[in-house]
C-alpha cells in the first residue's frame, strides 16, 4: 500500500486552499470578471490575548507561493470531478492550467513590529488571482508571526540571556517544526534544535542530550564520558536525571573539558543558583547553565527578576506553538475594485468586522530614534512631516515578478531587533503594557465618512 | 535570489530532527553500541486540558516516515562542518548515508481513544534507529491526535449536526491544513475546505463563498446569481454581508433553487430561528442553515441545548489549533534495553515525570459492549479474562517492513465513531466528565516493586 507523507509540493501549490477559493474564481471567470482587478489587504482587527505588538514574519515563504503557484494537471483532473464544478466550462479549467501570479505585491519587511488594522501585506491582480491566494497567504504569515512575535516575547523576558527553540517535537506538523526555528529565529532566538532549518536557512542550530542517553547506560558516568569523548569542545551535559547536583559532580570529573550543563526539572532557580556556585568552586567558570522543561515568558522572566544564573533557555511547547495566543487572527479583505481603471472603494461598516476601503500605506512616526505612532492612511498619501515618518510596506512583487532581494535571514534578526529597541518600555511589558498609538490619516477618514453618507450598497 | 518554500522531501527526513538525536547517535556509534537494541515508547503523562480522552491519528505519517526516513548525500555534507560533527569518524557518516529502519513498532490503530500513560505507539530497534525517530514521531502523532481529539469534542457537542473543518488558514503552516483536514475527518468531521486534502486522501471537501466575493459587486443580488448560476445545484449563498434577513430573502427570490445558506455573524441561534422560519415559509424547507464564526464546542453545545436549527458548523482556529489546548504532551521514552538478549528494564522514579520499565500492551476490558477499563501491562501477558479483552497496540512493521495494511480513511473515520460509542457517556461530558480508570497490571507493578528495591542505578 501506499502510504502518504501529506508533503506540500509545487505541483500541489494552487490546491493547497479552501475550495469556495476555487468556486469563487470559477464564478468570477464564468461571469466574464476574469480581467477586473482588485486589492486585498491582510492585516488583523484585533492583537492576540496578551499582545502588544506583532512582529512580521513569513514573507520569503509568502512570496515564494505567490511566484510558484500553479495547477497541475492531476490537481485540475481532480477538480473536475468534483461535484461542484460539474458544470463549470472547460474554458476555467484551461485558464487554470495556465495560472500564473500576474500582479503586485506590497508588505512590511520581516521582522517589522506592527499592531492593529495595519496591512502587513497587500495584493493587487485580476481578482481571480488575489483570491486564490488568500488562504495559503493567511496562513503562511499567521504562523511565522504568531512564533516570531512569542520568541520576542520571551527574549523580552530573558533579559539579554539567550533563547533557544527546542519546540520541533512540539510544532503542529512535520514542516512547521522548519517554519517556527525560522520565525523564533527572527523574533530574536539564538538558534534551534531542528537541524533541517539549519540546513534550509543557515541558522544555528543546538543540542544537548536526552535522559534516554543517561538511562541506555547502568551509569550516569558511562553515558557523560562517551558523549564528552564524542564531543570534545561541544558537550551539553543533561544533569537531572537522577541527582541534579551529582550529576554535576559527575559531569566535572570527567577527563576532559565540558561545554555546558542542562537543568531540566526541580526548582530551575535554586538548582541553578546551586550548580553556579558548585562549578565555580571547582574552577569551571566557564561551564554555562541551559534550562529548560516547560518554560514560557512568565517563568522565564522570574528568572531573569530574581538573576537565575542561566545562560540559555532551551523553550519548546509554549514557542512554537505560541500557546497562550495560538494564532493572530489574521484576515485578507477585499479593499478596493476598479471600474474602467478607476478604484471603487470596498469596505463594510458593521460594528465588530468593519473594513476600511482603499489601498492603504501604514506611516511610522518617530521622534528622537523611537516609534511615536503610527498613521495609517491612503497609498498615494504623503504626511506632513516636521519629524522622520516611514512609510512600512514595500513593493516585493510587480507584475507577478520579484523586484525587491530579501536580505539575509541574520540581517532580518537584526532589523527585528533594532525595530523592538525603538518601541518604548512602555509598549513592551509584558503584562501591564500601554496601547501603541494607532490612528487613520485625515484623508482616509475623510474619504470613509463620503463613502459612508452616500454609499449603502444593496 | 531562491526563495525557499521549506517543504518537507524524502531526502531530508533524516535531518527533520533535534540535533540532539544526531549526536545521541553519534555518540552510540562511537561507543560501540550500533547493534544494541531498545525499546521506546511514546504516551502522555497527563491529558491534555479539558480532555477525558485522546483520539490516536497520525500514524499513516508516521510509519511513511518509518520506513522512508534516510540522509540524503546533501544533509550529510550538512552535518559533517557543524561544528560538534568535526571530531567524528568517517564511519558514522557512512552508516548514515546507509540508514533504514530495520526494526519493529507497535502501536494502537488511528481511532482508537486512549488515555494518560498508555502507549499509543511503541518501537523496537538498534538504539540508534529508535532514537532519531523521536522529535519527528511525536511531532507526527502529536498534531494529528491533537485535532482529531478536538474533532470528537465538537461532534459530541453538535449531537447530530455535522462539522466541517474550515480551519486551513489558521492551522500552523501548509502542511498542517491538510494534515488538520485528515485529522477532522478521523475524529468525526464530515469533511474540510481544504481542496488539498481532499485530493491527497479523499475525504470530502465543502465550500461556501467569501464576504469578498459579495462586496465585489455593486449588488448583493448580483453576486448571488452569478453564484448560483455557476453551480446550479451546488450554491450555498452568504448572506450577512449586509443584513442577514435581506440577504436571505434576496438568496430565496433568485431564479433557481439554492442548497443552503451561510450565518457567518451575529446572535446565530436567534438567527438560524428566524431564517430557518422565512425559508420554511417561503417554501424553502429543503435549503439548509451553515452557521460558522469563531465557534468552539462551548457554543456548539449552547447552540445543540437550544436546539438551534441549524445544520451544519464550520470550524476554523479553534479546531486545527486545538485552541484550548494546542497540544497533547505526548513523549517518547526509553523502557527497555537489551544485554546479552534479555530484556533490561529503564525506568525514572521521580514523583513528576516517572516512566515505568519494559515493553508494554494496552489491555482493554470490555463489558456488554461499552468500554470498562484499561489495564497497562507487560507485552507478553494474558489477562484473566472472564469478559472480552483486547489488546489495543497492534504490530505494523517489522524489521523494517510493512506488515499491516491502513484502512481507508472512511473506515478510519467509522472505526473511531465506533469506539467512542462505546465510551460511556459520562467519560465524555465535555465539562465534568468522570476519568476513565486506567490501572497497571499487577505483573507490572510486581515487576517495578522488585526493580525499585534494588535497582537504583548510579
Amino acid at each position: 500500500m501506499t502510504l502518504r507523507p501529506l508533503f506540500p509540493t509545487v505541483d500541489t501549490l494552487g490546491i493547497n486552499t479552501d475550495l469556495y477559493e476555487l468556486t469563487m474564481a470559477a464564478a468570477y471567470f464564468e461571469g466574464g470578471f476574469s480581467e477586473s482587478r482588485a486589492t486585498f489587504e491582510l492585516f488583523t482587527r484585533r492583537l492576540p490575548r496578551r499582545r502588544t505588538f506583532l512582529l512580521a514574519a513569513g514573507l520569503e515563504q509568502a512570496l515564494h507561493y505567490i511566484t510558484h503557484v500553479e495547477f497541475g494537471p492531476e490537481t485540475i483532473a481532480y477538480l473536475r470531478q468534483l461535484a461542484p464544478f460539474k458544470n463549470v466550462s472547460d474554458d476555467f479549467f484551461d485558464y487554470l492550467s495556465n495560472f500564473r501570479f500576474t500582479g503586485d505585491v506590497y508588505a512590511m519587511p520581516e521582522g517589522t513590529p506592527f499592531f492593529e488594522n495595519e496591512p502587513v501585506l497587500q495584493v493587487t491582480a485580476p481578482v481571480i488571482e488575489a483570491q486564490i491566494l488568500e488562504t495559503y497567504l493567511i496562513n503562511t504569515i499567521n504562523v511565522q508571526t504568531m512564533v516570531a512575535s512569542k520568541a520576542a516575547r520571551l527574549c523580552l523576558a530573558a533579559r539579554g540571556k539567550s533563547i533557544v527553540d527546542f519546540g520541533s517535537r512540539r510544532a503542529h506538523g512535520p514542516q512547521t517544526g522548519v517554519l517556527a526555528a525560522r520565525a523564533a529565529y527572527i523574533g530574536g532566538a539564538a538558534g534551534t534544535s531542528n537541524v533541517l532549518a539549519g540546513f534550509e536557512t543557515g541558522i544555528p542550530v543546538y543540542g544537548t542530550m536526552a535522559h534516554s542517553f543517561v538511562q541506555f547506560f547502568d551509569s550516569e558516568k558511562e553515558a557523560f564520558e562517551l558523549f564528552r569523548r564524542t564531543f570534545p569542545n561541544h558537550s551539553t551535559i543533561l544533569v537531572d536525571t537522577y541527582d541534579t547536583i551529582e550529576g554535576v559532580r559527575k559531569a566535572i570529573s570527567l577527563e576532559g573539558p565540558i561545554n555546558a550543563v542542562r537543568l531540566d526539572s526541580g526548582d530551575l532557580a535554586a538548582l541553578a543558583v546551586e550548580v553556579r556556585k558548585l562549578l565555580d568552586s571547582e574552577g569551571h567558570k566557564d561551564v554555562a547553565i541551559i534550562a529548560s522543561g516547560s518554560l514560557d515568558e512568565e517563568k522565564i522572566l522570574a528568572f531573569s527578576l530574581k538573576d537565575a544564573p542561566i545562560d540559555s533557555y532551551g523553550v519548546g511547547t509554549e514557542l512554537v506553538t505560541s500557546g497562550d495566543a495560538p494564532g493572530c487572527d489574521l484576515v485578507y479583505k477585499l479593499v478596493e475594485t476598479f471600474k474602467d481603471g478607476e478604484a471603487q472603494p470596498r469596505f463594510k461598516a458593521s460594528k465588530d468586522k468593519a473594513t476600511l476601503p482603499y489601498r492603504k500605506q501604514v506611516f511610522r512616526r518617530c521622534r528622537c530614534g523611537e516609534f511615536w505612532e503610527d498613521v495609517i492612511g491612503r497609498c498615494d498619501e504623503e504626511l506632513d512631516a516636521d519629524e522622520e515618518v516611514r512609510p512600512l510596506l514595500k513593493q516585493y512583487i510587480k507584475d507577478g515578478q520579484l523586484i525587491t532581494e530579501l536580505p539575509h535571514i541574520t540581517e532580518i534578526r537584526e532589523y527585528a531587533k533594532s525595530q523592538l529597541d525603538r518601541l518604548r518600555p512602555e509598549y513592551k511589558n509584558l503584562h501591564t503594557a500601554e496601547v501603541y498609538p494607532v490612528s487613520f490619516s485625515r484623508l482616509l477618514l475623510e474619504a470613509l465618512e463620503a463613502l459612508q453618507s452616500h454609499y449603502l450598497p444593496g
